[in-house]
């Protein structure tokens, strides 16, 4: 093993910062297509997450097809509506304004499973947390957001959506469990502040005292 | 805002996958101490990680006194023993064999809570996917360990541990749910290669049809 070959200088964990900063939550994608070599570069890439006992359990799926689009979009739209009605006055109408998903322009759409049921691994790590599954693949949801953003491509990750219309919208395995809805394609704007900071919803925690001692 | 700020260059996104595939499960340290400053940096990019609602729901603990620490160490030895209970023959004898954890030695162990009662994002995205603030913090966990090994610390994910004994040790307040045990430090060894792959206990899947499509 090259020493050199796992080192990294420290403008790339500058460029890494940069890259932390920059990844932001997109909802405004322009509609032309993303190259599927890209695509495929950045699922590779997801690829090299880590994973409890090595068991690898993320399953992709690219949704195409304009009935399971359409599904999707209408999950959004009925939670999004049973939400909004959680809210009361200011705050209601905030969130009204709130652009929360790029459904309708995304021309890549991925929704990313957790196979609760591998045989992959063998158990190993996930006796008494067996949440480590869809945390792995949580992992590979971000890995693949970070490589995507090097490659100057949007990502975001859409939760306001009944994960069981999603499963059936898609005819999945029954141990899949939906883990993430990802738009994807190139940005129609750019941010270095998270949409819901800049639109007053939520700010930034101060970062004082971010560290208990025991 | 300038173009070029979110930008990166082809080789930038070379290394990007390099630190992906260098971005191990370290288990053996040398118990050289971590500079606090360089911790700092990391527990700073992982304040960038994405989050529901921008809720930042992660609540880091640092674990450095010797009870904590044996509490920490006598609930992995409890729990893999019944691990290893779970195995027959061949499977048991290799289990045995496998180095899971570097709690000996590692000189910085952090707990990684989630606050499940956190007031931040007022509840925005999590309504139909609550579990989508522990996956926040998964994102957190996961910068950390990136921006680590930019800088050529090892971090290594414990999860073999009961989580409510963690918990009791800790003495956190009761809303917060333990999402990742992490030691951390300067490696003792370097390897491309997953340990678990090594050790003959689970390959790589091979990424053939990796992508459904619907």
């Amino acid at each position: 093993m090259s020493r050199k070959a796992g080192a990294f200088d420290a403008a790339f964990a500058a460029d890494l910062t940069r890259l932390f900063a920059w990844r932001r939550d997109v909802r405004r994608f322009r509609t032309d297509p993303v190259n599927p070599q890209l695509l495929d570069d950045c699922l590779s890439a997801a690829e090299l997450a880590p994973s409890v006992g090595n068991s690898q359990p993320w399953r992709w799926v690219e949704v195409q097809s304009a009935p399971a689009r359409q599904a999707v979009r209408d999950s959004f739209a009925a939670c999004n509506d049973d939400a909004l009605r959680g809210y009361a006055g200011e705050q209601a109408e905030l969130y009204a304004q709130l652009k929360l998903e790029g459904l309708d322009a995304a021309p890549v759409q991925l929704a990313v499973f957790c196979d609760r049921e591998t045989q992959q691994g063998a158990g190993l790590g996930r006796r008494t947390m067996p949440e480590m599954l869809d945390y792995s693949t949580v992992t590979a949801v971000h890995t693949f957001w970070l490589a995507a953003r090097a490659r100057g491509l949007g990502v975001g990750w859409v939760s306001i959506l009944d994960p069981a219309t999603v499963h059936a919208a898609l005819a999945v395995p029954e141990t899949w469990h939906l883990v993430a809805y990802l738009c994807a394609g190139w940005p129609q704007e750019e941010h270095l502040d998270p949409e819901l900071e800049r639109h007053g919803w939520q700010p930034r925690s101060a970062s004082t005292d971010r560290l208990l001692k025991r």
